[in-house]
This record gives C-alpha cells, structure tokens and sequence, in this order.
C-alpha cells in the first residue's frame, strides 16, 4: 500500500493507494470522531462493495442511502433524499460520511457533508478510476443544475481516501478508460515522465495489473495534490487542472448528461486545447500525434460529436465557471508536462480555431 | 455612523452601523470584485427600500430575486429559485450577491452565495433588527428542512455589512420585539452592563430613538463578534449564542414555521433557561424576575404554548444541532452576564424540569 498526504494545513488528509483496501477498516475507523456513519453508495456499487463495506463497521449506527447511478441524478433533489435519511435517522454533527462510489456519489457525498448542519466529516471510497484519480484530491464537491455541471458545490476536504486498485476490476472498459484519459492528462499537464511512462505501460493498465494501476493512481494523486496544495480554492494555478474540461463541458453539455462520459468528453476536449497549443505554435505537432495515438489506444474518442457547430462550442463555453468577468481562460500547453491558463486568446482566434477543426473534421468524416 | 470589524483573519470584515446607510453606496462599491451584482430581497421590503439601493449601483450588471417572505419559504426549492435566476442571467465567479431583507432574506442570499459555483462574495444589508443584531455576525447560513430548523448549510463570511437602522422604522412592532429579545440576550450571556443599559433604555428602543438602536445594536454586534472570533465554526464556547434557542426551537418547531417568530420564541426560551439556571441554584430568582419583566416590557411571550407537553419538548430538542453524540448540551447561567455550555443536566433532571415548569403553568392558566 501506498499513502500519499494532501497537503492542506489544517485540512491535510491522506490518500491510502492499493489493493484489497475495502476491508481494511484500521484505515478509516481512527478518523471517525462520533459513533454515526453514512454510507452513500449507488444501485450500481451497493450489490458489489456495500456488504464487505458494511461487516466492518458494525460498532456504528450505521445509515446507508443508495442513489441511482448516473450523472443525471447528480442534482439537488437527489441530494435532498441524503439529508431526508440523516434527519430521520437523527445523526447529529458528529456524524461521518462515507461515499463508496465514482465521481458522482463522491461529489454529492462530499457536498452533502459539508451542508449537513453547515458541515460534518467524510470519507471517500472512490470505485472508479476517475473518481480515484479526479474527485479524490482537491475537495470539489457539488451537483450539477440543467444549466450547467457543477454549478451548485463547497470545497470541503475529506478526512482521508481509500482507493483501492482490486474496486476497479468490476469496472465497464469504457469507465476505466474514461479514468485513463484523467490519468494521461496529469502527464499532458504536469508530468513529461508521467507521459513516457503511460505510453510505456498503457497495455498493462488496460488489462488491469494492479501494479501498473497502483502507480498510475499514485503518481496522478501526487501531481493534482501538487496543484491544489498551492491553489485550494482555484483563484490562479489550480486552473489547469481543467486542461481540456472546457471543450469537455461544451460537448459534455450538447450530448447531454451520461451519454458522454466525462472522460470521454475531456479526451476529446484534451485532443483540442493540444492543437490549438500547436496552432498557435506553442507546441510541435509530434505531441497532438502522441496525444491522439495514446488516447485513441484506450478506445477513446478523440474529435468532437459531428453534429456539433462553431456556435454551439462558444455558446457552452461561456457559461462554464472557466469565464472570468467575461473573458474566457483557456488552458493551455507550453510544453509536454507543463500547462500555462491564458486569456490571451482572443474571441476571435478561437472562432477561427473552432471553424478550422470543425471543418476539417467534417471533411475527414466526407472522406472516410 | 459606527464602525465594528469582525476579526477573523483573512475572513474579517467590518459592519457599519448608523442611519441613513442604505443608500451609501461608498460603503459597498470598494468591496465589489466584478461587474455583476445580483440583490437578493423578498416582496416585502422590495417595494420600500430596491429602488433606493438599485438607484446607486448603475454601473452594474443587476439581477434581482424577490423571494415570498416567511420563515416556511426558507427551503431548498427556493434557493434553487436563486440559482436559476444567476445562470440564467450567466453570472460568474465574480458576481457578488446582496442580502436586503431579515434573517430569512441573509440566510438564504448567503448560502446561494457559499454555493454557487463554490462560492461566491456577498455582502449583508439587514433590514430586520434581529437580522441586524443576529445573522449580520458570524457566518451562519442556510435553509431549513422539514424535520428542522437550519440544517442544511455552511459558514460563509461576508464582504461587509450594513445595518442601517432608519430602516427599522417600518418594521411591524412585533418584529421590533423579536429583535429585542436578541439584544437582550447578548446582556444576559456576555454583557451585565448593557443588561442594566437595556432596563434603562427600554422605552426609548420601543419609540425607535435612532441612537439608542445605533448603540443597542452596536453593542449586541460586539458582543457577538467577540463570541465567534474565537470560534468561528461553532466547536465550542459559540454554543453560549444559543441561549434560549434549545427551548425555543422546540417551540418554534412545534407550532411550525412562522407562527411564532423566531425572537419570540427565543424569549420564552430564554425564561425557560434562566428558569432552570435558577432552579439550579446557579443565579438568583430576581435576576429571573428582571429578565421576564424586561422581555414583557417588550410585549414579548414568556410562556411556552399551553399545548406543549413535556413529550414534545422533549422530543423536538434532541434533533436540534446542540446534541452532540447523543447527550443534550444545554446553555445556562453562572450570573448575568455569564452563560456556560454544559452537560451536566441529565435527561432525569431535565424531565423533571419540564414537569415543573408545565405544571405551574397549567396551574397559572386555571387560576388567571
């Protein structure tokens, strides 16, 4: 087992990282402060994880409460069933949360820890690649509104992160690549050696070698721990995280919730933010290839949805929190392992980006 | 005009009391990050104070929300009211929001603030006494849930606060009231001169002699401000603020939202308190005596509804957030001025307090 500590001050917590972690309670058990706890699971997790979960726990009153999975249900009201169930099972401030899922039930766990009585702890068990890689570092937490992702949220730290690697050998190949895409954009960001080492060892990670996935999680957590260490509350640096996400949302939002995944959306949208870096000559056109090829390995897709215009990017765009004061901020390469946030790209650069890569992507389909 | 910071570091803030404030926009504009503004009101102080308070801040993109007026709107639907309201109109992370209205007004203003988009700035205009002397300090947000006062929501500091006390000349005198029984229960639990101060200047507060209610909620503002600087997230010694309030919102909750006001129903729990610190042996009968004379000056009730068993006490106290683990802290009296949390009162000791004080009453109804 690894364990890496986010470094937050006060708000520090540690990430464990393994394999067979689920049943390791000794893990959890001395972060809990009162005798209540939690579980917020999904349909979908509760008959694989929510037993072994639950047989060692049983000192607690114990409450679970089973979402139903998907990102459509990331949303207030769902979010209203979690404080229904805790008011009427009477737990009270110190009670603990436990998210045991992907992203959606971390971030709804998550926000509902920290509006439950103005705040009360949790703990994330992320069963997912992304989740393990994304939403377990950094204390984002929230549920989307029809008008945009994430728009209703808290920064709220966890107590501590169990990522078990054995969780994701129950994980769909379309899941664990879209978590692959987060993975290989930590190298895309911040890590040049990262990205050698993911090119090296895709394979093993596509069969699930528990080794290589130890890895891959460790070193993605190490890079975004990094990042928020410096930045919590995303008022500068922190921004790159979301290299790729703002095309993401875009397209995420035009296909509508859950038919994209996230991840699939974001390598989409990471394929984009590295050609316009080499459009505008910030990086060569050998990276956009080995960009494309890795991505294009795990089966994920890597040019926008056809139906999708010029017109409908900038008008995605703008709402997305990624807007400041009217002004878009796009993240960018200046090289391999190394993203700059920019305003510099003006309206109208990014029309004729736009109009460039929709063209050409229309014209590739014509021709196919 | 005066001027009192709440120190809490880097969330520190100042509030400026005085008459006339609300349209010295000076006071406000320096603390505004962005272009865009978005005032939160409700359909009653709408119509006597937004024009006056939009007329000084042209030079911003306003939005404004006018929410219905009552403690029963303060729910999750309408503060998605709110937030449908800022994406529709594509407000950003710089917008700021402004509270105009009472405790129900700030309370909601500031939690759409704490989330949206994560948390945005927001600045408090109280247009209540109570909202003055009591939300305007210390952070508190949020909504109210059906099995509960305030039990979903986060601690979010605003940018600055204006209590502007010519406003208070309209407000119903029963509200008037509910905002004394606030004030006067800063004197009980920090402050035995301004308990004398307040017997005294009763009268003067009634006729809403502008300096009096300057100083009066000056000093209550102090008081507070002292209580949470040192403990801003409620772990401790912030519970005394609290005084009264176990009491008072089983009643509140009892006869349901917005029956009894808030201030009200902290009287009668304040007599209550005292009552049980009395029967303790903790303070004399005469300082019980002084506070129900000084809470009946102000028409105020200090008696608990004649259909309130000892039962529904008993049961609507042990939901309320001040249970920790199982075990009721209470808020009670050493001598005036000087309230503690303690633990010591048994569920037995308690039971047998309720007995007393509803028997005597009963007793009282049959014999007046």
């Amino acid at each position: 087992m690894q364990t890496l500590t986010v470094d937050l001050g006060t708000r520090s917590y540690p990430i464990h990282i393994g394999s067979g972690l689920l049943t390791r309670m000794e893990w959890i058990v001395p972060h809990i402060r009162g005798h209540q706890i939690a579980i917020i699971t999904n349909e979908t997790v509760a008959p694989l994880y929510l037993e072994s979960l639950k047989q060692n726990l049983t000192d607690f009153q114990l409450t679970e409460v089973i979402l139903p999975d998907g990102e459509q249900y990331k949303t207030l009201d769902e979010l209203n069933r979690i404080f229904d169930r805790l008011l009427e099972q009477r737990h009270n401030r110190t009670t603990t949360l436990i998210a045991l899922g992907g992203g959606v039930v971390g971030d709804m766990c998550g926000f509902a820890a920290a509006c439950y009585q103005r705040g009360v702890d949790f703990i994330q068990i992320p069963t997912t690649l992304l989740a393990q890689v994304d939403s377990s570092v950094g204390g984002k937490t929230g549920v989307n509104h029809p008008r945009g992702k994430n728009m209703i949220g808290a920064f709220h730290q966890p107590l501590c992160v169990l990522a078990d690697v054995n969780v994701l050998s129950t994980l769909p190949d379309r899941e664990l690549a879209a978590g692959l895409a987060e993975v290989i954009k930590y190298g895309l960001i911040t890590d040049a050696p990262f990205f050698d080492w993911l090119e090296q060892n895709i394979d093993k990670l596509l069969a699930r070698d528990e080794q290589a996935l130890t890895e891959a999680v460790l070193r993605s957590c190490q890079n975004k721990a990094q990042v928020v260490a410096g930045d919590e509350k995303e008022h500068g640096r922190r921004a790159i995280l979301n290299f790729g996400h703002t095309f993401g949302h875009a397209i995420e939002t035009h296909q509508g919730y859950g038919n994209w995944l996230h991840g699939e959306a974001v390598a989409t949208g990471m394929v984009m933010a590295v050609d316009l870096s080499v459009r505008l000559g910030w990086v060569q056109p050998e990276l956009r290839e080995r960009t494309r090829a890795l991505l294009q390995q795990c089966a994920l897709p890597v040019t926008p949805p056809g139906d999708m215009t010029q017109e409908s990017f900038l008008a995605l765009m703008s709402i997305d929190k990624k807007v400041v004061s009217g002004q878009l901020r796009l993240v960018l390469l200046k090289r391999l392992g190394q993203a700059v946030v920019t305003s510099e790209i003006t309206q109208e650069r990014l029309e004729e980006f736009l109009h460039m890569v929709l063209t050409e992507l229309s014209h590739q389909l014509q021709t196919s």
